[in-house]
């Protein structure tokens, strides 16, 4: 079905308050909910939120928690999660990195002892929106086999970068495997193949079925040896730069997906680097520069990063946001 | 064949000095060519010196130019390049960026007009031996199909991340193909095919073919759109936080791979976060969780970022550092 906004937020709203939250703090988390459905990202709007209140009702996140200041040092501030919803924590940060960044052009936030974050790009999204540069990342519990390797070892680790647009800001958010668990799901369930090559099946070899991954859960690292490496340095750095723990302590903390996960702010202040309209110039060039190429034989199109949020907002605001009839009714009976 | 440190760094600054450099500058460039070569990275080692000599009997590289700082503001510096030798630019960089993060916990360098840096991973070792977590990335001109289409629109954009070890750094040295042209050459000379596939044939097909892929120059990003993605954003980012210029006018400069470039250099001391102890105990902690996994089918073993330039070395130091004979033969001719 395809319901407004504001029904939307409303809803989510009303469960976080039934099951404890403060009304001005649901009400934060349910917009970002419901923005992030609004940009097509289901997984981590309304479809998430049966499970945050199931993490809410097992204890795993701290509904009252509030994220504190542990350590300041020049443009680094590191925060104490305190295990509290991950969306307010992560809000937070990124106002303290912005805040650093206007004092200092770069600023730095390293929160550990947080919870998940819902849709990085939020963040990301959130600093761009206000005329800032981000790089943002996660830590996350094991998901996905080293290279080399046969069992999760590795985070998926989502990393974001950001920076303002003229009409839309510019977006990467992406973690670390080929395919997302609930991309393998989807595609099975349509009776459907992988584009291209997912996952090791039972017998080692690279397969682009998404049931016999499901099965042997070796998810490819995107660009093999190059996103486990990668995945690989996001986790250690997660974990260092927030004084906090990596995937090998959160496998252990057990508390649902990110509980315990340490997560890195950097924010910049282009304004203290280049004129407005340089930057915009600059944007638009290597846009069109892109889009300049020759299409792809069955190509969809050229698309700058964050470019498919983009329409999937103008599709959803026109229509109403999309939301699966079975997680709208859950969302209801919660 | 196998030479001493000493004879290849010799032979390559008595050929910069040739060609006009200054004896300390071609000293310093002579020994991070023969360190590359150490770590087995020979293709920006001994094999990069007749290029370089090449750029600069065309005067694309200005041998004689020096880095200016063109402006400042809190933790972050803008220079200029001013076209001068890569090695010396970034090596300035770097140190202006560990002297940043010294004084504010986290530190910006961006370097406009510049030229090739050679080794991404020279700046990172440098940091993290220096005891600093770096992240660091240059812009360079198109050589990659940006995703959906055929022409080459998108820089490789090597990206660099690296922290201290308790012996070794860490490090992540990666380019955002999934081959490097050199790669395809030298496995079509040796008749063989690619472990995965590397780009496209001219029927618009993926194929393992090294020679068909550069025929086309439709080389694949890393994990396909996501590479394409974050080549765009290290572009964009990488013309932004240098007030600098992205590939489309790198392209235009027509003065050799990397003319004009802009590099960011992101460094920041762990110190002010955590402890030396407790940095070093995640970072053991993380390796070994790793390497704690079964190996899969024909696995060579399951490596943290940067070992192979570890084992490299350590067969280097004991053998000799290996030199492709002709390569010798031609900078002894220089």
């Amino acid at each position: 079905m395809r319901l407004s906004f504001d029904e939307i937020q409303g809803e989510i709203k009303r469960v976080y308050v039934k099951h404890g939250m403060e009304a001005k703090k649901a009400e934060v988390c349910a917009r970002i909910h419901t923005e992030t459905s609004l940009d097509g990202i289901y997984s981590h709007g309304t479809n998430r939120v049966p499970r945050f209140v199931d993490y809410l009702k097992k204890g795993w996140v701290d509904v009252d928690a509030e994220p504190v200041v542990e350590k300041e040092f020049g443009a680094i501030k590191i925060l104490n999660g305190n295990m509290g919803p991950g969306i307010l924590n992560s809000i937070f940060a990124v106002e303290q990195a912005m805040g650093l960044a206007e004092e200092y052009g770069i600023g730095m936030v390293g929160m550990k002892n947080t919870t998940h974050w819902m849709r990085g790009g939020t963040y990301g999204l959130m600093a761009a929106k206000r005329g800032y540069i981000a790089m943002m990342w996660t830590n996350t519990e094991s998901v996905m086999p080293p290279w080399g390797g046969k069992d999760c070892r590795l985070g998926n680790n989502p990393f974001v970068m950001a920076l303002p647009g003229e009409e839309n800001p510019i977006q990467l958010d992406m973690a670390m495997s080929q395919y997302a668990y609930g991309k393998l799901q989807v595609t099975r369930l349509a009776g459907q193949k992988l584009p291209f090559p997912g996952g090791f099946n039972k017998d080692g070899m690279i397969t682009d079925d998404p049931g016999e991954i499901e099965e042997t859960r070796r998810i490819l690292p995107m660009g093999y040896w190059k996103g486990s490496s990668f995945a690989f340095m996001l986790d250690i750095l997660g974990s260092v730069l927030t004084d906090g723990i990596g995937a090998s302590d959160i496998d252990k903390i057990q508390k649902g997906s990110c509980g315990g996960a340490s997560q890195v702010f950097i924010v910049i202040d282009p304004k203290k680097i280049t004129s407005e309209d340089k930057m915009f110039e600059n944007i638009k060039k290597t846009i069109e520069h892109v889009k300049s190429s020759e299409l792809a034989e069955g190509s969809n199109g050229i698309m700058y990063p964050g470019e498919d949020y983009v329409k999937a907002r103008e599709v959803n605001t026109r229509d109403g946001i999309f939301v699966d009839d079975s997680i709208w009714n859950e969302i209801k009976s919660l």
